[in-house]
């Protein structure tokens, strides 16, 4: 087998492990928490669908392709609860585990994985806005539907929530709408506060 | 909230019931079975990494989104195992699943969708020939890598592997060539006979 194929297949094999990775939210019918690669998944499909309502023009295959890969780096990073993240120590992990995992490809794929990365981190294009406004999305609804599951269990203030998650506006203005009437509704019940 | 944007919301949370339906293989440390949402995850990374392998040329885009939604009328339809499968019970169930999920979706999204998942159901397209190789290829690297788990779980013999798998022949000449060298590598080892 040639070694470009080799490569390919090794990357492959290895992302397997996202799939064992687990998020703090749940499910929407609550029976057990999320994994990386199915939140990958929901949010290309979230990307698929709600694509209409980025504030700006986007091109959508690169967006799917952004929320495809974007927690990769988890698998020798982790998953770390955004509110209550170190960013700089989140950062430098995290981008020693992009080197390693895009590393295993062919040289071109490889920067073309990483820059992606890249993008999606740093927020500078319309495409990454949008990508990390779904990101956002996933969780509020989840939460939503599960009685504020993870952020009851991580002690999270309504206060944060509504401050973490107001990066959903830089990328949609009427899903940020959709998702502060969730959050506004768990605090009215009480869930939080 | 726009009527839309509710429909578009309802058919998202919808679909996250794909994430229990568990496939007959195994993940490739053999912790435990696949669900649909992650094989979706699993085949939309192959076809970003492994597209140059294509008999034909191919729009790649379309290949991801069909992989994403290929698997969502088994929320209703239910996986069946493609060794014992009875293609004309199959498309019926899963022709009315298609219906009923797609259509909780806005008219035009439902057609779009439909017609893709048609598309890959019928393997007319160069894209749909290659969805349908990387299908088939994700479960022969993960039986490869389990010591035949699901086939042997199944009683699956040699010879239906090698007949059924014989698709990913149609999409990719390469990555057929490499399939068949680990099912018999799994032949030789006496996993499957």
């Amino acid at each position: 087998m040639h070694q470009r194929l080799k490569q390919q297949l090794q990357f492959l094999i290895e992302i397997d492990k996202v799939k064992s990775i687990f998020r703090r939210t749940r499910l929407f019918d609550k029976s057990r928490n999320e994994n990386d690669a199915e939140h990958s998944w929901h949010l290309a499909m979230m990307a698929l669908i709600l694509s209409e309502y980025a504030n700006e023009p986007i091109d959508v295959t690169r967006v799917v392709k952004m929320v495809l890969i974007h927690d990769l780096v988890e698998i020798d990073a982790g998953d770390m609860i955004i509110y209550k993240v170190k960013q700089h120590e989140k950062t430098e992990k995290e981008t020693a585990a992009a080197e390693r995992i895009f590393g295993l490809l062919p040289q071109e794929q490889k920067q073309e994985f990483i820059e992606l990365w890249q993008e999606f981190e740093e927020r500078g294009t319309p495409e990454a806005r949008f990508a990390a406004a779904i990101d956002r999305l996933e969780p509020v609804m989840q939460n939503f539907y599960t009685d504020a599951y993870a952020w009851r269990e991580h002690g999270i203030k309504a206060e944060q929530v509504l401050t973490v998650n107001r990066r959903i506006e830089e990328g949609s203005q009427e899903l940020w709408d959709y998702a502060k009437s969730l959050i506004e509704e768990c605090i009215s019940k009480g869930l939080i506060s």
